[in-house]
Parts: C-alpha cells; sequence; structure tokens
C-alpha cells in the first residue's frame, strides 16, 4: 500500500506524477527528453541502461515496465529493417552475434560498446565515486564517445532517483505481465509525455 | 578532472547542464520547481534535506552548495522577520530550543518534524526499500502531512540522482568555501532556472 494517498486508478510512478503535478510534469519532461531526445544511443538501448540499474535497485515497477519497452521497441525496429528490405542482422539491430534477433530473444549479448556502457551505469548505481578513470577508459575503447559517457551516467543516475521514488512511497506495483506489456507498448510508441499529470 | 570534456568555465553539475542543454535545462527545471515552488515545507527546509542527503553519498559540491543556499535563506528569513518587527525566536524560525538564531547559527537542531523527515531522507538514501511504515508513521506523528512526504522523498531521491550525476562525471568541485558562498548566495536568491546552460 502507498505511504500517501494517491489515485487507484494509477499505479507505479504514474501515481506520483498525478499526486503532484508541479514537480510531476518536470518529472516526466526529463524522462522524456533523456530517453528520447537527441543521443548517440538508441532508444532501445538507453531503455537497456534504465532497465538494468532498475534491476540492480531492485524496483520490479521500473525493471519490469523498461524491459517491456526494449521488447516493443525492438520489435518496432525490425519491423522498419523488414520493410525497407534490410537484413535484421545488420549493425545498427544492436547484436554482433550471429544469431537473429527477433522480437522473441530481446536479451541477446549487447555488442561491445553497450556492455562497457552497462558496467559505467552500474558504477554509478552504487554511487558517483565508484566511476573510475578505467571504467570511462574501456568505455571510450569500445567506441563509446564524450556524449555517450554522458548520457549514460545520467540515465543510471536518474533512476538512482526514480527507482527510489516508486519504492520510496510504496507505489503500486502490478504483479501482472499484461500490465508491464501495455505500458512497454505505450513507452516505445510515445514515450513520457503521456505519462504526465494532466494526461494521467 | 572530468569524465568528459566541460567548460573550464563553470564547475560542477553547472559545467553538466552546459555540456548537454536539452537534458541540463530540464534537470534545471525540477530542481528549481521542487526546491522552490508550492511546498509545506519552507525552501530552507528543502535545502536541509538536500544538503543532507549529498553530505551521505559524500558529494562535496551538491553538500557545500545546498549548505551555503541553507544560510543565506536563513539570513534572508531573519532579515525579513526583524523588519517586520517580529522575533527572531518565533515559530518560523524553524527553531523550538530557547537559543536565538542568527546568521552565524544555521545548524540549531530540526525541530522534530524536520528531524523525522530527515531520517526518512536517510532510508531513501539507502534505497527505496528501506523506507519502513513505522518511519513514516513516525513523521506523520511529528506533524508531517501527505505532501510533507512526497516531497522528502522526492528531494532525497533527486538528490540520490544529482550527487551520481555530478561525481560519476567527475565534475570539478572548488575548494574554497567562496565560491560555495558566491552559489549559495545566488540560489538563495534567484532558485535554480538561472543555472540553465542558457544562462550559465
Amino acid at each position: 500500500m502507498p505511504h500517501i494517498h494517491v489515485s487507484d486508478e494509477l499505479n507505479g510512478i504514474r501515481s506520483l506524477l498525478a499526486y503532484k503535478p508541479s514537480t510531476g510534469t518536470k518529472i516526466a519532461q526529463l524522462i522524456h527528453e533523456m530517453l528520447r531526445g537527441p543521443s548517440p544511443l538508441s532508444a532501445a538501448d538507453r531503455e537497456r541502461i534504465a532497465a538494468h540499474v532498475s534491476q540492480l535497485n531492485e524496483c520490479e515497477f521500473c525493471a519490469r515496465s523498461h524491459g517491456a519497452a526494449i521488447r516493443h521497441l525492438d520489435a518496432m525496429t525490425i519491423d522498419v529493417m523488414t520493410m525497407d528490405g534490410v537484413t535484421v542482422n545488420g549493425p545498427a539491430s544492436g547484436t554482433t552475434d550471429d544469431s537473429e534477433p527477433t522480437p522473441d530473444m530481446p536479451d541477446a549479448a549487447p555488442e561491445p560498446k553497450l556492455k562497457a556502457l552497462l558496467a559505467l551505469a552500474e558504477a554509478v548505481a552504487r554511487g558517483g565515486q565508484y566511476v573510475t578513470d578505467d571504467l570511462v577508459a574501456s568505455a571510450r575503447s569500445a567506441g563509446a564517445a564524450d556524449e555517450d559517457i554522458h548520457d549514460t551516467v545520467l540515465i543510471a543516475a536518474t533512476f538512482s532517483m526514480l527507482n527510489r521514488y516508486v519504492d520510496g512511497l510504496g507505489a503500486v506495483t502490478p504483479s501482472e505481465e499484461a500490465a508491464y506489456d501495455a505500458m512497454g507498448r505505450q513507452m516505445a510508441a510515445h514515450g513520457y509525455l503521456r505519462a504526465a499529470p494532466t494526461i494521467g
């Protein structure tokens, strides 16, 4: 049960954003800009960093909803690439192994750059001081530039916030997968501005 | 030295907000709304929660800059109260002991409600799961209502983010107190929108 009185009709972070729209709107705008705005990282890879940090912080609501968003974004990418006549095993698919990524297999081993950025994100989740020169150098060796590093640290830091906001206020965490699948579909298609309290 | 190339003319979080204005602007707007927008908590008490969490996270830049903001806000409050002919020992001064708060003594023992909210903030800093029913009940017994609890959790969560953003990217942390005093004065007088990258 949530620690404060929020709408029964909303769950997870949406119930909190709607509880106080003045801050809720600003939070939704930041998430949208960070995960869907300009970045050298694809939306799916940014969601991977978000879901990974949320798992480390044991925030079930965030980990499952962003996990669902990854699956829907991957499926959308494959749909587009198939329509374009491009092989789904091309570099833009975000995989380097020989297997064919499909919507049923979104958790293929990450490419080296993403793997290094996920390690960086893990350090940020522990605390800013755990980001070492070596971790940053490894990410650069794997192809990461300044903006990849900035965006990774910002996403990991922001999910260290969102995970604490959701669980610190005891927001409702659905158990059924269908709830997360519906959220993930909306997040993949429309991003986060619709999570703002004015739209609910 | 920062892990990415940022302006030499800016330090701490300002250098990061300016590095990527698209997200920087959203972050500054959230901080301003959270620490200066509508809340049952005074701006000074919100800064106390921010500084406390930053100390726990050992983020020197955030702890010292928000500590300086508290001192300037307290001094402004006392100036206004003195001008109004109100005793500086009244309830709005945020202290319950017999000592006279002055600009030189901003760290008087917090009133019971603030003390309970700081304990709540400590739990959030550790992780959302550490917020117990007992901690929330203690805050309510000390006079906290839903919005006090919401705002405390949000501030503690957001500084868990900002501390990681600053230290995770190795932002420049000045050593001299004068730098923090100048920042604290600006934060007390104008809030955070001036920290947005368009103004620098």
